[in-house]
């Protein structure tokens, strides 16, 4: 059996942190070549370099069966008419699928089929579950005025894929239009 | 891809009901076995037969790296010292794990190495969450005054295996001891 420590953990909803547990912090100018509004970009990086996300990820044991997860924090937000958003990724072993549950705050998560682009966007809320089926690339992005919160769970051996995405980004974008969501294809 | 309505899923967490999920319930009659005070269980048992626990489970594939969940709501109350509990199980394919995380409410988890018996009673809290190891069987009781819900995520392959904890029970029983939560050994 693991060790106390291992059995139980606790996060806070609001910070998502995590006591003991590691995490990772993006700012602005890690997610250059995500925003589809190149000048926006760059006229936001030069003014500052805010955090706009972190999580902090609790792996108590790393064999088959076992899994992970992280609690998230997405800062509010937008680049032109693009919402803050996470560099989105893969998993390394395509079939692994991950559950994001929803505790603070408004935002979507966009699911882009590897094989065939079909997206999908789904809203990510308090007590709503988004299912990432396999060989799904996600990304979570901020729609509200608050800092969006979430716990994603996902299997220990998923490992974490940003390449395919860092290079050809999602095929679709999520943006405000007229004051509405909209899923708009890139150009 | 899967269909959107796969993709989404929401949870009430004070009824555990999700919507277009099945839900599972058991009602004490279900429990005969389980608790230590056989006396006290017959007399509850003789007088009705109420509702323990009902877990909606959330299943939107079935692939080696798919995950499930479940929501939980187990009542409160006590047979004889011992807390109203659930019947506890390992999963079929044993090396697969589980985390618990605490929706509303007061309890505990005890979990037992299949192969030593080492055992652990560890809060299930708000915020709170519980990695239940591979090999390891685990129950789950109610010690506070409200009910008490949960969401269980783990592999889709997992599967419930009752049969060993029908057979033996559990090492150990948490129960009230002077007004105080203890694990104790059964006789």
């Amino acid at each position: 059996m693991l060790n106390t420590e291992k059995l139980l953990s606790k996060f806070n909803p609001l910070t998502a942190e995590v006591s003991g547990a590691p995490t990772v912090k993006r700012h602005l100018h890690d997610l250059r070549g995500c925003f589809a509004d190149a000048a926006a970009f760059e006229k936001a990086a030069a003014a500052g370099n805010p955090l706009l996300y972190q999580v902090a990820v609790v792996e108590p044991a790393n064999g088959d069966g076992d899994l992970h997860y992280g609690v998230g924090r997405l800062m509010p937000g937008k680049i032109g008419d693009e919402y803050f958003m996470t560099k989105g990724h893969l998993h390394s072993w395509r079939a692994a699928a991950e559950f994001y549950f929803g505790l603070t705050g408004e935002g979507v998560m966009l699911l882009e089929d590897e094989a065939t682009g079909e997206s999908h966007m789904v809203p990510l809320e308090p007590n709503g579950v988004v299912y990432v089926p396999g060989d799904t690339a996600h990304r979570t992005m901020n729609t509200g005025k608050t800092p969006l919160t979430y716990i994603g769970v996902y299997p220990a051996k998923a490992g974490h894929d940003y390449g395919a995405i860092a290079k050809n980004n999602f095929r679709c974008l999520v943006l405000e239009r007229g004051g509405k969501l909209a899923m708009i294809e890139r150009k």
